[in-house]
């Protein structure tokens, strides 16, 4: 279906949403078309002061939007009806996606889903350097979370190029996403999964379906950023600067240092905003480079890292169109342009 | 001593003196030479990355600085005997840049030092909107710290129009910077500051010397922005929409609402990223417009308002060094600049 | 209605219900006779292994409480229609107390209702050592809440032996209880109350109809404890060492000291667990001697104090009970078998 | 040296040493004849008002001690030489201990340090259930740190059963103690220790030679009680019900669950609170039941369980007194008499 300009719509203006319309809007190939919601809170009224297009996910809706000061150019609905969209990337609420799948498929669009569906809703889930030919003209695509978007990026690089026979990580989670802070966190506690294996081991399965892993998880007293902590079994013995060669390659990961001052999560969003790039936003993982390290008999590696909650599978958002849309059929073209676009680099400072 | 490039040196590259450094970058009539720091740290080292020049504060941590792996240019010492600047920011720590005055006065060079030194160390305390002419021509001006600087725009702006006879105002401080989180802040408690008034009060008189207020402050357990509740009371009886009409006009105030669900500082910092200034920082400060009420009779306001604590003093800065070099001689002119370059609005969303 | 021993059932074993209970155990002219709540979890259960008896607040709640390992009973009702309750302590969320009402009138039971009902549903609201003779012998009372009756305490002993003309509180809440904390705290903010006054102002004047007062309130990023910043106003130019002892001679007030190293809310948290009471205890308000100060003129005091949410209310409850039962008719001689019996103290340390 | 009633001094009054003074105080078989401390903040005057003698801990804090209004009955030495004291349990901030090694060596007295010492300083790492015969007569013996002795107990427990092949264990550790939490915390933010192992693993190897073990460890922003989240492989595969056996009959391990409610670590303190222990102490570790759970070949188990940090070694301390001076020379009789008088239980609710 590759076409010249792809005309994209972001349905739901969260937290991922509004940084898929931003990165959307700066890609040569791609048109971001508007975004859709079902509130006129301050977000959305943004979303208008900046000169997007405002649709209505839901008619039912129009009314009160724009009796709260939106300027609605009409429903979702209507605008798919329309032929105006070519991919729709669906940033709705987990399972909210899978709803709306039926409208999807009614008017023929593409859809990019996020993680909070089931890998069932799209049958392909998708980070880019682990398996971007897998999503190549499809209707349908899944990012995966965060989460498991990292685990992929560096578990996966590693298991590429070195053969892990069991990864182990366990993620301390932010417990909720800065705007919402103020309605649903916790305080003062770290409140742990107890179903054990988390559900990011097999999420990560659906991408790399032959990766051996268990995670265990548990919410943090913070709002930003996860980290990871991961134990990781190679099939032969490994040297350290073979791990550290991988990560080195590896794209969309970079390293820090504690030995530079950076000491915590607090430390890398102070480092995402001083690179200048909007929000704060970092679409790399950052790897503790002074936590890499061997079990004495070398069949082990440990190593600490960051997700970038909030914007690290931006980037892969992009690629997922890209692909779905056959825009660019091999991984490195698209990942190339994302990455200029996005100014995504191997190195923080 | 009007001339048409300003040379500026920024002297302590951390919150403040970094964002003060982009903001000088940014402005026509100002050329930033360079920054200088005492530390190797990630912080100066992307200083470096992004080409700013980096020289050393001290001359006996230029080596030290060098092994860490930055190029440091020269001691500032050597950089101010060479004639090439015409003003130091100081964002050095507080007291700090009471010693580097010295300098400063050896030289003859200009220095707009922050709120953490004392009044006495400058002799003028710097409001833009309250009193950029009598920093006119000035060797030294001190720019007051964040929560000085709200209080003036805010309660400054109301006793200018309206005739404020007593303040008081209650202030829930972040208790420290994003960046220094992981080793001095307070965790699940308020930490009251005994003594009263808080120096904010007084601190403020030193901007507007016939402002009758008191000020209470406490740390929070947060560690971006400080709330700002106050109790205004009036000379005379005064209504609710003469004190809106006033904000209104208030160079530097916005409104938010809660009905727009902006609940609590995290809101406003989401927002602030949203904006998509760099580092997600915000100039203006935000009052809630749902919260300004009068008492019954008239003759008291309320009203509540964030106090964006790592930005809200930025273009105070460049205007402060407008002022003493007489490049602007009126406060409108010079903001208005600052305020273009720096896209300051008078509406968020 | 006096009798010797009066027959004590808490309704809803939450954070006041538990201590209530706890108290009410440790009164000779009070008899606890047992518990009521809707719920299995390991609250309920942990007082059946206490040896408390645990019945059903709904009849529709006992089987699955009893399948969830809880001894039950029977039903509120049913004990209430046996005789076997003198008094209902309804510790029941905010506004379930007001349907309760009508249960406790069917059977012409007497009640003591929480500072989450309205003033209306009792028509007395409550503390001791300001209006106990007020509940004398009626039916129904209420406690008002922890910030409340730390206001009546402080503010109203200094209006009582003073004169207070003008009362401002700012208070900064805890945002959630500790138990909660895992679901719908706040984070890394600080989230104000935007309706001024808030609520807590006109809810004191439910007990000191002639004290002028006006309250702002926020939530802070904790989950222990209120602070509590005041400035006092009083009728005529008044005395610091005259404060100092209004506030020594008050009940249920006490110094502590920044001097003594009582830093923030943590502090007194950890002097209060110190102290050996069940659950870290404090029925106190702990008032900062180091606070206390005034105005130039000596119009105004001002006095920064911390609020224990989960505790101070409890002797009132006690007291309540006593007045509306006519167990005692003097508020001193109530007060002082209550202190006595939960160790209520004049010195922390 | 076994004799009727063992003279014990508490040497640092802080978040152990006075948690441990009040659990010698409760021991038949022991005497607490005071605690010596260096300070006059308000934890030291209450030692006083509680009845405590204090004597201070170092010749020239006295006199500023006395000024800070303690009544200080002479100072450690002067003590140690009247032969008042058989043991002294050494509860000073880390690497303090061992410079008064020297002290105790000199007046011939035992001690027993903590875990802030490092293992030479004692020659035996001590938790009870796993090598309490191993101190017997010792002069000095050093009681593990919160977290060793948890790992102890719970995987040294299933170790001695069931055959761990190797360990893995995920620390988030409390940033600080309550107390403290104004002035030294984190804030939003984890802060993962870089050095892998964390020294846990290895310290716990002090206790148990032969378990292989490694652990991870990061601090989150709360300030109470630790999270340990395990991973543990068994020489042979192992089921189910056969590792719940384990810690059914392991001393000092108790099951929550998530069914009951027990969401997280604020969960388990509010529990600890209502068991009505002095300060709201666990002396017990957590296990939550419904994260035991093990890998489909049976080789690995998953766990998570908290570590009240500020109080499971106390009973570890009474237990290694009563070790070293040969009160009791078997490990069941002694920690029968500490699990009594401490009300250790197998049941929280």
């Amino acid at each position: 279906m590759a076409k010249q300009v792809v005309k994209v719509l972001v349905n739901g203006y969260g937290v991922i949403g509004k940084r898929v319309a931003d990165a959307v809007a700066k890609q040569e190939d791609l048109h971001l078309v508007g975004i859709s919601d079902v509130v006129a809170d301050w977000r959305v009224k943004m979303a208008s002061t900046k000169g997007i297009s405002v649709y209505s996910s839901l008619p039912e809706k129009v009314e009160e939007m724009r009796r709260g000061g939106v300027q609605v150019f009409g429903t979702l609905e209507e605008l798919l009806r329309s032929g105006g969209v070519d991919v729709v990337v669906d940033c709705t609420p987990a399972k909210v996606g899978a709803k709306n799948k039926q409208l999807y498929e009614k008017y023929g669009v593409k859809a990019v889903f996020q993680g909070g569906e089931r890998h069932e809703v799209a049958g392909v889930s998708f980070v880019a350097q682990r398996n971007y030919e897998e999503a190549l003209g499809r209707q349908f695509v899944r990012v995966v979370s965060c989460n498991t978007t990292a685990i992929c990026r560096v578990v996966g690089g590693l298991h590429e190029k070195l053969g892990v026979s069991k990864a182990r990580v366990v993620i301390v989670r932010r417990a909720v996403d800065v705007w919402e802070s103020s309605r649903t966190g916790i305080m003062n506690t770290v409140v742990p999964e107890l179903h054990i294996p988390s559900h990011h081991g097999p999420d990560a399965q659906t991408v790399i379906p032959d990766l051996n892993i268990v995670t265990l998880a548990a919410k943090g007293s913070h709002n930003l950023y996860h980290l990871h902590m991961a134990m990781i079994e190679f099939r032969s013995p490994t040297k350290l600067e073979d791990i550290i060669g991988v990560l080195e390659e590896e794209p969309r990961v970079v390293f820090v240092s504690g030995s530079d001052g950076v000491d915590g999560l607090n430390s890398i969003f102070e480092i995402s905003r001083d690179l200048g790039r909007p929000r704060g936003d970092l679409y790399e993982i950052p790897v503790w480079f002074d936590s890499i390290s061997t079990s004495p008999d070398g069949r082990e590696a440990y190593l600490i890292w960051a997700t970038p909650n909030e914007s690290n599978v931006i980037p892969e958002n992009v690629d997922a169109i890209r692909s779905i849309t056959e825009l660019e059929v091999r991984r490195e073209d698209s990942m190339r342009k994302t990455d200029k676009t996005l100014n995504i680099v191997k190195k923080l400072y």
